[in-house]
């Protein structure tokens, strides 16, 4: 009985690259990491250590640089796609590729009321992200947002769960709901306006997450994703992922004080998470 | 047209456990962290706020540590059934269960050249792993090592491969090989001796390292895969991940020096990542 | 011959509190993280195990907990005080406290245009600091900034420095440069609107970056030391810690490309460390 | 009223070095980062961008690279004095200089029992440390440990202490002490064979740690320095500095269980903090 390699993808992870364009009247920055990752025909370099079909993953950053060069990057969700598209080009033994991006956002510094031209101030603690997964047969976009801290200290309730015999927790009509938003949206045209698109997601997930009465986490989380559903019809199915950031009343009993739902230890372990796809019917 | 469910899941993440068993000789330690993710019939949670079926993260969590409570918590790979069970038993709307587990692992303090009975030092920087996938028709388990460091400062060449327009890197016969190797296989019974095995496979994944003349990474990978396969029946297929910690040699000649191969700049970003599923015929 | 004990301070760490003040328009929250270091008399503690000295820190951190609960935080340099008079009034035994204070930055969600009430997100990647160093003869306050990450693409320059025999770094007239400043300042007195300040001197800050044509990391921090001086006179010196975030030119040259200044590597590793503080004279 | 700049230091950090050693029988490994940091004339840098004496950070590290090329690093406390003379020697502008070196230790991987010549595995969680000072009057070498966890499961106990309004910590002879030591120690002489005494205060370390009745963290870690400054006459002084990893007995009563001291929930925030300089009187 031997044996067989089973599935295999190699590639490039965390390629650094800022792209500065020096418009007329102001610079524009790009600042992103990019994860390359193919599969194809490469039994042999495993199998035999015969690496005639191996394409170096550091021809592979060099190729990420070297693209930049030559064109401005634009949106990540198009830089993924030229990328992907020369890899699928050059390399016949290729079958897939996998363009993982996330960007960092910066914002202009403010200058007596101006915006300057040239200097810039990381703007958010959320990243954007993007996924571009090609075949010779066709390729999908995702474009996405991770690291989206929010935090609601009303109108979030959790009870009527089941009790067992391990059940402690108290049902709450007031909790603290805080949760890190990590988010994946597929378009299903590549004729999206995506910054503008992505600024609204972000945005009706924000205005979602507010404004919602939440009887859960799963519950909040489908509520979110039906409006983004709604209000933006490329976008064919959403995927979120929402760690429970507990927020635990801090026991002042012991201390002869009373807690009125105002002091809170915010915790980082252990914590919920909660995922889940909704698409289009 | 409307919107639906596509899939969901949820659980409690990061639970940390330290179980001492207060032995007459001597104490016993284990030190765990355990990730908990459920699927199931769960779309009226979603869809409309109904928390009935819902079995709270918060309990989940409980139920860790009244479990460890009620018994030593032995091999995870055992403690990730016992949980994985307990879950399906008690929760019918609950369809599968997935237990992680990562295991930090200590060594007892030598005093006089004699293991100190109760003071433990961390021994290792990689730790154990373990998950358990279980329905009600079944279950499979997955044992692994994640964060496993290791270099090779000779026997490690790169050539051969593909060059086009980007290509600069340089062919070479001996090179740095470092690599933090992650590892999961799936055991085909469930009466395996788990920590004898486990560290018999260590074992080979680190002697199969050291041993080979190395081609490329991919062919490496195969080979300590190929190893742990012949040396251990009851592993059916093992999963390798393996980042190319990248060791440049340092440019020594603007300097007026040589560097014969000994002077590196290890780096972490960017890495290559080899990654590879290798079975069983 | 004996020994003896130099010096010695404990308390506790990352004690994490969230405090809502729920207004009847609008809730307010503080986020912050507090640590909390006392130094006096407990020679006995180390050299005889004699408690009845200590104030445990678990008590420290309830004491957090507990006077958070008595009125809202209000600025983190006036609960740092609040607090580090306190552990002098209780503890005799204590000769001096210092509060240092992390807090992250929320904004409210907008929704239709106007901020909500009651759900938040968080806003910015830096940290807002502050510590609090008190004796019974008297305390001083120091305000502070921290990760706030900044990058200019233009008028920034480094020549005409020591050449050597190591000497590779070519001289530039414009290079990047980025880097996440830590500030922490020091007030001649205890009436400051602290918040406006605070938000007053990060625009300093930012602004000088922006329009300073920087001929080194030390002139710039200098010049950025300055600005703040002269636009506060209740800071009587500021501190400054810039790493340079190298972005490094990536070499197009062996790929049949130019690079126009446009496309950059940025690194983490190894990066240059400028530090001073600038007082009054 | 001007301003002034009251104090300066800056250089390069994070200067990652791999050393490869090929001898005849075996290569020789070495894995170390490096912190340069220099005082002195650099007034002018700041005041007036003239960089006439600056030597670059870049220079800095091409120096470690080159220094490192033209023999073998040897002990790190070695290898600091001669980056350290190096830099002052060649820079009459530079006072004093600072190198801090962490060191990631290895072993060679066993294969049938023998140790590899030239595979190697990370060995240890914890670092080796060293700093070296110096100015043209003289130097001192410290060494040091950092990232040292340890654990006792019994002889812990902390009673006697303070109780006022806020105390709900209960006492206790019996609970867990967990720890991560990090010990800085200053050698009186230079002629100390450097990786033998490491290893000798280590196990020092480790061995008083376990063998003590604990009545506090402050009491072992004075029993700590002190075995050290004992065992060792070349330790003039040593610093501990050691958070208290709080493993809290999980509350089962609740649940119907009891907690024998056996569960626990390690936490890593808040924790205490307790720091100390034990000295030869």
């Amino acid at each position: 009985m031997g044996i067989k390699l089973s599935s295999s993808n190699y590639g490039k992870s965390r390629v650094r690259l800022v792209r500065i364009t020096r418009g007329e009247e102001a610079h524009h920055l790009k600042d992103i990491s990019v994860d390359i990752q193919v599969e194809g025909d490469f039994e042999e370099v495993h199998t035999h250590g015969d690496n005639r079909k191996v394409l170096p993953t550091d021809t592979m950053k060099n190729t990420v640089y070297a693209l930049a060069a030559q064109r401005p990057v634009g949106e990540i969700e198009e830089f993924g796609v030229v990328l992907a598209n020369y890899f699928l080009e050059h390399n016949p033994q290729v079958r897939n590729v996998r363009i993982s991006m996330r960007e960092r956002l910066w914002a202009r510094i403010p200058v007596q009321g101006q915006p300057h031209p040239w200097a810039f101030v990381a703007a958010r603690p959320e990243r954007r992200t993007a996924m571009i997964s090609a075949t010779r047969a066709g390729q999908s976009t995702q474009a996405g947002i991770d690291d989206l801290l929010v935090l609601k200290s009303h109108e979030s309730a959790f009870e009527g769960y089941i009790k067992d015999q391990y059940t402690t927790l108290p049902e709450t009509r007031d909790r603290i709901f805080a949760t890190v938003v990590k988010a994946n949206w597929n378009y299903s045209r590549r004729d999206v306006p995506f910054s503008r698109t992505w600024e609204g997601i972000r945005g009706v997930l924000l205005e979602s997450f507010a404004e919602h009465f939440s009887e859960s986490v799963q519950q909040t989380l489908y509520v979110m994703a039906g409006a983004v559903l709604d209000a933006y019809g490329e976008v064919e199915a959403i995927r979120l992922s929402m760690p429970n950031k507990h927020h635990l009343p801090f026991d002042l009993e012991p201390l002869g004080l009373e807690n009125r739902n105002e002091v809170f230890v915010p915790t980082d372990e252990p914590h919920g998470l909660i995922e889940a796809v909704v698409r289009r019917d």
